[in-house]
Parts: C-alpha cells; structure tokens; sequence
C-alpha cells in the first residue's frame, strides 16, 4: 500500500489497513471520496493487499452523512470508473467493496445515513459506539428510495417488517435498536470500540488468507444482492432524486441547514418529519 | 374512503386511516370480517386511497382469535371475491394486503393466533403491548400446518431454527419473545403504543406517495413469498383441517369452550397442550 | 426402537427418545460416532419411529469438540454409507438429519465447536444452557472454511455481517450472544434447561404426526440449503483441511494439546488467536 489519499487517511498495522474517512467539512460522499474509495478498492483488490481493513471516520459527528445532493452526476461519474458499463453506481461499487479479498470491518462513530449506512453495510461486519453512533436511510422521506445496497442489505438482514419500517420511516436509529434490529454486529461502549475491533482485526489478520477468501465468497455466495437487483436499485434512485418531489423537498432542507454542520444535519430524521407533507 | 363496514369501524385522520375490527362477541375471522375485509382492502388498492392504515382491534382480549372453524367454507368463499381463480384462501388475500399501496401498520393488544398472526405478518410493520400481546400459531397442535402465509412469513423472519419452534410447538409467544424473535417490530408498554404508532404513521403520511411505493415494493419482491408457495400452504391447510385428527381434536375443544370466551381461548397454548396425544 | 449404540445413549420416553452423545475421553466425531449416527438417522426415518427426539452430551464440558482431526477420511468413509454417490459428507448425513420425519432438539451444555455446532445447526431447534454453553466454528483458524452447513445456516440464521463475524474470527460464542445472534433459539439457565426441553418434547410428541410432518417439510423447503450447495461446501473443506497451512496449524495445535481434555480444548477460541500469524 503506497498510494495516499486527499480524503482517505491510510495507516498501516502489520496485516491490517486502518482507513479514516477525512473529507472536511463533514465528510460529505462527494466526487472526490468516492473517487479515492474507487482507488483504495482497486488496491485492495491485488492479491497481497492487507488482509484485514477497519474503516472509520475522522470527523466525531459524522462517520457519512450522506451523498453530496448537489453533485450526484459527478460522483456518479467517479464511481463509474471502478466497473464496466452499467456499473456507473455507489451500489455496484459498495458491491465491489462486498467482493473484495480483504476482510472489512466498519467502525461507526456519529452518524451514518444514506449512502453512508450503505457503505457500511457493505462492508463485511460494523460494530457501533453505543453512545453515539446513529443510522438512518433518509431517502423516502426526501422523495426516492435508498439506491445503493439498503433496500437488499436491510431486507436480508433485519427481514421484511423491519426493513420497511427503517426504509418507510427513514426514522434514526440509535446503536441499540440497529443491533436489535441486526443493522450492525453490535453496540459496544464507545471507549472500548477502538481495541474491540483492533483485537477482531488482528486475529483476522493471523488466520489463513486462502480460508478467510474461500469462507467470505460462500457466504456473499448465499447472501449478496445479484448485479440486476443493485443496478435496479440504483436506476431507480437515479430516476427519483432528480424527480420533482425530490427536487423541492431538498431544496426545503437545503433552506434548513442541508449540508452544513448543524442543527438539520444532526437530527436529520427528526427534521425529515418536520418537512410539509405532500402528496 | 367513503364506506362503511360491519365488522371494521373506519376512521380518517388526515393520510392515516384507522381500521378496527369490531366483530363481536370475539373478533372471529369468519364470513362477515372476510367479506368487509375484501372490500377495505379493495378500496385501499385505489391510487387516490389513504397513505397509511392502522390496524387494531375493538376488543382487548382478541385481535383476532382464529378463524371460525364451523365457517371455513363460507369464509374461503368470500376470500376468493378478492382474486381471480386460484386465489381462494386467506393467504392469498393477505398477500394482496402485503402488496397494497398502503402502508399498514398493525397494533396488536390481546391474542392474534392462527389466521390472526397471519394477518399481522402480512402488514407492512406490526408493534405489540408488551403487557397483553399474544401471537401463536395453534394450527400444528389442532392437526394442519397454518396455511395463510405464517410458514412463508416467520421462516424468512425468525429463520429455521425458530420458525420451528414456533410452528410445530404451537405455544403462545409474549411480547417480549415475539419481539426478540422478530415476529413483531417491536414491543411497546401498552400506555405508550397508541402515541407511537400514531406518530409513525402520521411521519409517513407526510412522505412522498411515489417513494413509499417504489420503496415498499422492492422490499416485496425481496421477501415476499410467491403466488404458488402461497397457494401450496393454502390447499395443504384446506385439507387436512378437515382431515380425521383436525376434525376431530377441533370437537374436543369445541367441548372445552373454543370459540367462547373464556380459559380455553384465553390460554388456546396452554388448553393445546392438554388435548390427548394421539398420533 | 430397539438398536443399541456403542457411543449414543438411547431412552425412549413414550413419543419422545433422548439420545445422549458417550463417546469417551471427550466425545469426538470419529468414525464410531459417525457410523452409529448413520444407524440411527436410519431407524428414526421409519415411519414408526419417535415423533421427537433430544440430543444431548454425557460430557458436561463437551457436546462435540469437534471432528477427530487425525480420521477424516474415516469418519468421512462412514458418513458416505448414509447415502448415495455423491453423499461421501457431514455435510450430507447433517442434511439428512434436517429432513427427518422426527422433531430434533439440540440441548446444549459445554462446548459444540465445529461439526458439533453444525450437528446442532441441522437440529430442528436448539436451546443452550446459559452459564456453560460455547459454539464456535473455529476451521478458518485453522486454515479452512467450515464444511458441514455452517456457511449456510449461519448465513441464513445470523445474516451476512454476523454470519461472517462467527465465521472468519472463529471465535467462542457463549450461549447469551449465541441467543442474541440467533445460533440458538435460547439460552435457558442450566438448572432449568432439562425441564425446559421435556416439556417441549412431550408437547410436540403428543401432536399429530401428519401436521408436525407436513409443517417441518414446509419450512424446510424454505430454508433448507440445496445438496449441490452442501456438497460444494464439504468438497472446499476436505480439499483445504488436507493443505499445507491447515496441516501446520494443526500439527502447531497438536502440541499444545489439541484433542486432549485440557487447556486448548476448553479455550480453543483463545488458542486459536495465539497461533503463529500466517499467509
């Protein structure tokens, strides 16, 4: 691992990578993350990249907070360069980061909505800080359903009256009710987190990579979404984020605080709720 | 939603329609509810009809008991008023209540056992009293496997292992097991659930009407079951509850006050367990 | 019933039989227990036989440790008389175990690591003695994937994210998060978990045999991995098990007391973590 990244801190630790979203002012998925994710999956793809990676985020308040609304051609653009055509989505990409080699553990503090509980769902584990760590698929109540990997990562996981009910509400979850629910591994206290998944990586990190490759690819075998499903996903998504009521509604939330360190973007689903009804 | 139903007290609160199953002396699923319940859920299909319905029960003992077991022929009958050939069961009618445009929340306070259980796995999301709920599936200890979508629901839910349990033990499951099983959202102490579910629903009634469709039904086309599951669990059931052991076993309760109120519907998994054993 | 076994305890109890495991020092899956769990999955798919049946351990330490490491290719000889061509796996005699026209109960005291955890993967259900219960798949620390249907149980059971947390930390699950990540249906108290599981059994043993059968095979044929996929998982293992790495880690583990009443056996979990690293 030589490469370095403008938003993506790269330390590593014998077998394992520690990857730290680092996308000031609050780590927004925008073209410039997604094309550093691109390059760092493309390096985690070779057959002697580290084994085991942890993913976690710079920002205390923010592990994603979402796509950046006003730039979804341009990251779409950027994630279209880690597939084929047809791939030009964050859902082909998270799938990408499903498939990859190494084993990947998502650590979440603060918040992770949209896209950004979609990263993390892609990945092959998460553990969450029971504090503070929040989840949330914030999409319905903007006007689209999630388009990169919730509606097939949620259904599978926490079966379907759940999903429907974290899709349907785009409410937040707190730590506790995403392990009830199996959105994450588990909760586990805040200061005991860093050396919880330290110590998950290092083991991983020990074991044979022939058995950890061969056990991981059974499992996505039983349990990832087809390439149809998640292009449907994301097509879908592509159509109604640029729709009319999708359009208005953010732009409402744009006038609240949308994209800012802030009240909105702290409490987003509290806010979502606020919003005028429409039809 | 201009109609009116005997058995379903109908009320309209802005986006949010509350339907109450209202059909005296204890809420049997018999003709009468089938019937009413064929023709709400035919006026919930229309695109103009409300965004989101609350289910609950008049009656604090019975969401719903069971179906009447002395009207499994004339109940089948008016199921089949909501589908084409083929379709007569209630499994099929709740798969049509699965796939509205509505979302439908279940409240469940009291018992909801067989075909009532059945009911409620088939809404889009469901929360119990955690002080009164009661969710069983007594068909395996009468002497047929349930037949309106339980095997298909609570096996895609709770998973093998517990769906099993569930199933061939045909015990009554509390709030708290059903939730930590899965077989309910969540359980709520019972002062606090009507403010709950209210307040969900009125969150997704202000939602965009296109988003929560999009949103409902590719979680559908993930975990729902097929037509001719649907149909297989239908016409197994049909038989054999008219089967020699069903039929008989049927009479012994019957003797012992089923379909009254009173111990024996009150505790039906207990009452179950101390029916002769008979092969 | 009338067969007597060399390493399994029989007592019939009007409907119900438990079987207890007594396979000395430590209750190994060798050629012994695998040729008299052939014969008895053979009389218990008569149609005259128990309706439920209880596998248990005599060993308070251990349910199954795992497979005797020094007789694969002879327990694997014994399992392939449970079947056709094709069948030479545990994989494909736990399968058979699965389908079985009795109930299954798994009561777990001690450890069941590796095939023992996949015995009780194929069980029915499986409830757990809170204070002592351990389940593990510990072969990818060991240098191979699980072979014998944890891959697909526990990815159907757990979900992908935990399924490959078990899976690739092959960690010790003590029975409370065993119950939290549905490995089990239950953690009971100890003290409590015999009456528990009898009272199961005699109600399950007193319903009707027709319904219990059609209900079991039902949810089967939802759940239930497919032969090819079995059979593809028990091909990788017996491939891998025989490599390089998994004969040093093995061979490493041997001298540290694999396979002897001691400390390894008894926290394997941990031994596992303090092998050499490798590639």
């Amino acid at each position: 691992m030589t490469a370095s990244y403008e938003t993506i801190n790269i330390r590593l630790d014998g077998n394992v990578l520690s990857a730290t979203f680092n996308a000031p002012p609050m780590n927004l998925i925008g073209p410039e993350v997604v094309r550093d994710l691109v390059a760092l999956l493309d390096e985690l793809s070779h057959p002697t990249a580290p084994r085991v990676v942890i993913f976690d985020s710079a920002d205390a308040d923010f592990f994603f907070p979402h796509v950046d609304l006003t730039k979804v051609a341009e990251y779409t653009a950027e994630a279209a360069k880690a597939g084929g055509p047809g791939d030009a989505s964050l859902g082909m990409l998270f799938r990408k980061l499903s498939r990859l080699p190494a084993v990947t553990i998502g650590k979440l503090r603060g918040r992770a909505r949209g896209a950004g509980s979609e990263f993390l769902l892609a990945c092959d584990m998460r553990f969450a800080a029971a504090e503070n760590a929040v989840l949330s698929q914030p999409e319905v109540g903007i006007g689209t359903p999630p388009g990169a990997g919730a509606i097939q990562h949620l259904t599978r996981l926490l079966g379907r009256g759940r999903a429907l009910e974290a899709v349907l509400t785009s409410s937040d979850f707190d730590a506790d009710l995403a392990e009830r629910y199996g959105w994450v591994n588990r909760a586990v206290p805040d200061a005991e987190l860093d050396a919880f998944v330290a110590a998950i990586a290092a083991r991983i990190g020990g074991f044979p990579r022939d058995a950890l490759i061969a056990a991981k690819s059974a499992i996505n075998a039983i349990s990832l979404p087809t390439p149809a499903e998640v292009r449907a996903d994301a097509a879908l998504f592509q159509q109604l984020v640029r729709g009319e009521k999708a359009t208005q509604r953010t732009a409402e939330l744009f006038e609240r605080g949308l994209q800012s360190r802030g009240a909105t973007e702290l409490g987003l689903g509290e806010a979502l709720g606020h919003l005028p009804a429409v039809d």
